[in-house]
């Protein structure tokens, strides 16, 4: 066996993760530490098998379901790779074309897309409380319908981003973290800022730097948390990364200073976000459907945003970190760059091509996060499956 | 080899169905009972495979067209699951983003998607004479492209509902009953009211009752048909539809009255259409490019609908039945629920509720119909074929 | 091994094509001769292959990105089957559900979708210029992307059409004449008349002609450019069809009459285009969002379109040729074809309905020009893996 695998898979021997098995994706806190690590282990089996031309497909039939509920391309693309990496072909519920009855229940709805699905990845993000709500509804109606004798297995879910995890992106994040610092035990001690950041939109979601304050913390992360007043997460789950925090000695701070945060930071995170408190007035709006109010809130909301134009990212700000320019900075892209997609924005040009490289590496692991997770979900003895693939030595690219 | 699959073969051994090899499958009244009879058999063997997890792929690269002329999800999920269960690729020709121009004949549209189309399945329901005509000329293009010398094989047929007939749906609500009452021979003698019901909405299509009132004598049901006066069905299918009952001595019977149909059902099917007159307008209308005239009979039409509200399925109604709550109620779904998709509709929420896990399996045939009337084009010995998919026994999902 | 393979590998092995492995496929010209007839001897094996039933499926996973940013049924087909034929599944960017940022770079976006993409298709040929100079900027961002081990692989490119060439429109029209003709070297010395012909619509690309003009002389065929004065094509591309046929010692000649081009010719292709001059105009007119100017343009050219409207083929006109109505007649498809699509158009009814099938026929290689562009793209050993495949004999269809 490939010496690379062989490590990964004696890693992947001393964790507990059997509940996986069967088991749904939707927050990275619905995980155990240990769950958690198995998946980056698998993600990384399956991409030293795929790097080395074996094919890793389990399925010789069956859908992977998605339902984009907002644009995407990154989220989209890495769930038709990851599921397609295992066998499954991608068969997307675009409401658009569909008879999805208005009035029709959450759980018809999934059963009747269900009967052939091995997973559903629900992308959902728009509205404060209503992803989490739609995904849980999902995932209860599949189980339901299973335990009834409607459906002959329950197809498990993977959130694409709800509004408040995105997990298959902050499974990329740390991938290409534990790859670059060569092991998840490197993470410990390091410092990340996980900061706010000028955009000349509105309305960019909460979950991304939500799904890193309630993870890195879990592998003793130390995180700055920073941003404008007015610009709140959503309080229990900054209430979690406290408490995550605390259960590994890790320090887990809030301020109001970009600077104060990058100061000796080894690893910078600066994005743009909605507030929290404007997200939840926009998700009533919509609910009352008053249009006028929406462009009324986001007229005031650039405003507001507006007066934090100097929350950029500058080689200046970049100066202040643990390694300047060779600290570790990360976006989930597309990033608002200065002089490329804007004016003003998230960062300066100078810093987000140093960084170019890295970044696009940080995005190449969401794929195989998706088929890690997917690979978990469907797998019961994943170290014994693994070895068999990796046996079997089937070609994927018959060259 | 499995005792289920045994028994399945072995009837299917006893039928004849040569014809059906290489052949459309687009009205159940185009096929012999003895055909009918096959098409189930397979369905059911498929099912009995997949969910023992042996894969029934049959194709190694090849495509599945879909042509969807009308939105839909739970005819698109099924023609998408049941091409997929035996290896085929689903390729959408959405009309929208195509380059099919205006006057080119359906010859040549025909042709250009089936270079290595195995299945196009059409849905094109909406205009009366229309769908049929549009899916027979799609046949016979891909025949005279077949006979030129142009495609190397001649891409089969499954319709996914005409302006006549629905005959995945049917499919699914027959495999339903024989599996709910044991064998196809139970059918007979058992009463089925197939009943129009109110709804809010306008233009539900004719195919639904049709493909029921059709094919259901054919196995001995005693079929009774009710509608208000004025709601009728293309009368050349009543004609067969009573024809059908003489043949096998069953009864087909009509009323104006809902009451009279449930009065001692074994099985009742409420739901609403346009009546046929309405629909001759409306396609009129449609070809004469007739906005304000279409709004107008919409509007009429909504108006004579709303005169019928009593004709809904309520639980008074169905202790009229001849087993009260336990009497099967069937539904093609989505359902105008009172009190959850709508205020007035087809079906009080008590029914519907009681009855959910009824509805959704019926719902589940439906990729197995698809797959079955695939199969039986495709495979020229299926009891043959089918036993050496058991015997290879390749795991579908290899978990 | 089937004698007709036998000696297409017979033939492949005489060639030097070795530089295609790993390489896109954008423009004909960018390939020497060798490399052209190995892909048409390679089209020719895989439809051998697949019409006797054996699979040709190299790829047991991998996405076959497709990017048309306009709108196409014959391409899009034809790029779902070839990749398909080899075992990749579409993943398409439509650019409409995509998050694809104002700004974000080329460089981005292609980046983000070649995670697991072993091959891009692309069409875009609607504005003079921009159609190449995206191409190359995906190609040279995938090979960035791969140098700097962000990829793992390089994916390739197909051109699903350009604003300079169409080749897998023109290498389907050439398989057609080879097969037709009986072979390559047949090609030599047979007069071919790409003539412009009258459209009621405007803005046809000039892809198709010019795909045809650099491509033939380059087996020895004697062509004729024939257009209406102002209706001229990239002058570039007219000078290289004039180098190829010098090379070759084939004619090319230029003329503004259609009757002199048909005269003697063996084979015909009148179609319509835009003059170059006017695209360039529409072109600058969409940069500067010029919606006023582009309408203006659009009326003028159709007015002066409807000088030319005697530019039709004609059964007079084909009497002209070599062989009359058995000269072959050749179109991309759709045609504007008289008393079917329009009053006044390319071709007359007579003609076409003649020549349909051959028109068909030409069209039914698309797909396997496609399949053999991705297959030299992606095997090392093509005559080798060929063999390979034959010598498996996996059926495709386990009928």
């Amino acid at each position: 066996m490939d010496a690379k695998l062989q490590q990964l898979l004696d890693q992947l021997k001393n964790l507990d993760y059997s509940n996986m098995y069967n088991n749904d994706f939707l927050h990275t806190w619905d995980k155990t530490t240990d769950e958690l690590k198995a998946m980056y282990l698998v993600a990384d089996a399956l991409r030293n098998l795929r790097e080395r031309n074996i094919s890793t497909r389990i399925f010789q039939s069956g859908l992977a379901v998605s339902n984009f509920r907002d644009n995407s391309t990154r989220t989209r693309f890495s769930f038709a790779s990851g599921s397609n990496l295992l066998g499954l072909q991608l068969q997307d519920l675009d409401e658009s074309k569909s008879q999805v009855a208005h009035g029709e229940t959450v759980r018809e709805t999934a059963t009747m897309i269900s009967f052939m699905a091995d997973v559903i990845g629900i992308r959902d993000d728009k509205y404060i409380r209503e992803g989490d709500a739609y995904m849980k509804e999902v995932s209860e109606s599949v189980a339901q319908s299973y335990a009834d004798g409607i459906l002959d297995h329950r197809p498990t879910l993977v959130s694409l981003q709800s509004d408040s995890d995105h997990p298959t992106q902050s499974s990329a994040d740390i991938l290409y973290l534990i790859n670059e610092l060569g092991g998840v035990e490197n993470l410990k001690g390091k410092k990340v800022a996980v900061t706010w950041a000028y955009s000349p939109s509105y309305g960019k979601p909460l979950s991304c730097p939500q799904s890193l304050i309630t993870l890195l913390p879990r592998f003793g992360m130390d995180v700055t948390l920073a941003h404008p007043e007015g610009y709140d997460l959503m309080p229990e789950l900054v209430e979690k990364a406290g408490n995550y925090a605390a259960e590994t000695g890790a320090t887990f701070k809030q301020t109001h200073s970009m600077e104060e945060a990058f100061e000796g930071a080894d690893i910078v995170v600066p994005k743009s976000w909605a507030s929290f408190a404007s997200m939840e007035r926009r998700t009533k709006l919509y609910a009352e459907g008053d249009k006028a109010g929406i462009d009324a809130l986001e007229k005031e909301q650039l405003a507001e945003n507006a007066n934090h134009m100097d929350w950029h990212c500058t080689t200046e700000l970049m100066n202040k970190t643990a390694h300047g320019m060779d600290t570790i900075y990360m976006h989930p892209l597309p990033a608002d760059i200065e002089g490329v997609s804007c004016e003003h924005g998230e960062v300066e040009n100078a810093v987000f091509d140093a960084h170019r490289d890295g970044l696009y590496k940080e995005a190449s692991y969401k794929p195989y996060a998706v088929a890690a997770m997917i690979f978990l979900q469907k797998v019961k003895d994943p170290v014994a499956k693994l070895a068999e693939l990796e046996e079997a030595g089937t070609k994927r690219w018959n060259f």
